[in-house]
């Protein structure tokens, strides 16, 4: 049943479930799918379609039960576990990675840091010990990882990658500005702040256009 | 006409625009959509229809040309420019940011950075010297930026938004985690790596279902 959802419904949930919980945190019981949509610039009727996928929730004209939606969208999304994680990279922007504080509170646990520079490995960043990336393969034998952040320069995030599907790993959170490739049964998602930059400047420039500057 | 294109055309753009790059500088004169396809994981048709809103590009049977489909996808999306951009929140992640040699190459210049912290005012990083948050709006009206990076703690992002657009900044980039609101003429893309972690989940929890491990 998964395999016919679109990509774009299951990006969304994730949105839906943290506005819903930022609702029932603030006490409320019911929300529409219109209230819903006007905070994150959805329409109503692209929220009923999304969750229609799953079965019925609310009743017509009636909105949404807060915490009944909120725990079916986390059971559906598995956000009712822990996952645990290991990053590959830890430079400037693997520290950033480590030292950010909204992983653990959702379930996500960095549990192996790993660096090719032997002037960081040994050293100890949130309770974590750097070890060598050549340890990286044995390290995920031993103890699975489901999740691989990749945080390393752009030339060895290939190299790296093939290293964890080669170790089991199914989803991938790449920070390295490439393209990689990856079986059809691993999950990768990018993190490329150039390419949000490089689509928002097709508007700015049309902004321009219309204002007679270009 | 830009108006018509839908945005998620615009968002592959600057991703065939990077595969062109590469192939240019290995040389390439010719490139396929079904070449082009298969490295992007887009089907060809995708990338066909996907450039048949901006006119004609390559012949049937020929391939695109990668030096003139590339010069072309530079100019509608704007990257024939150099674009200003100012930075607010010089933490662990804005100096992650500030470090992080992917903008310059591709004309995106981080020209200004501000923080609320006295203690990290006047501090100099990759000769940007720190300013208070709060001369960010009189910087601005002295200094016009294009676009905005945001990344403040939570509970201080909308009001920075808030900021910036009442500056006339019509493109920002939010690291912060929350549902931003911006008025319809500006633009904002969210760098949101736990929402990115949990729409993965959703596949590797479908995995393990068919694995019976839950």
């Amino acid at each position: 049943m998964p395999i016919e959802i679109p990509d774009v419904v299951i990006d969304r949930l994730p949105i839906y479930a943290r506005a819903l919980n930022l609702l029932q945190r603030s006490g409320r019981e019911v929300v529409s799918s219109q209230e819903l949509g006007a905070q994150l610039g959805v329409t109503p009727a692209q929220i009923r379609k999304d969750l229609s996928y799953f079965g019925r929730f609310g009743k017509q004209g009636r909105g949404y039960s807060v915490p009944r939606l909120l725990e079916e969208l986390r059971q559906i999304l598995g956000l009712d576990r822990d996952w645990l994680m290991v990053l590959i990279g830890v430079g400037q922007l693997g520290r950033a990675i480590l030292a950010y504080g909204g992983f653990a509170p959702q379930g996500f646990r960095i549990v192996g840091a790993f660096d090719a520079d032997p002037g960081l490995v040994g050293q100890e960043i949130n309770d974590l010990v750097i070890k060598p990336a050549s340890e990286l393969k044995l390290s995920l034998t031993q103890r699975p990882a489901d999740i691989g952040i990749v945080a390393t320069p752009a030339a060895h995030a290939q190299a790296v990658i093939d290293d964890l599907v080669g170790c089991g790993v199914k989803a991938i959170l790449n920070y390295a500005p490439i393209a990689a490739h990856v079986p059809p049964d691993v999950h990768i998602k990018d993190i490329d702040p150039v390419l949000s930059l490089q689509s928002m400047t097709f508007y700015l420039k049309g902004q321009l256009a219309v204002a007679g500057v270009k």
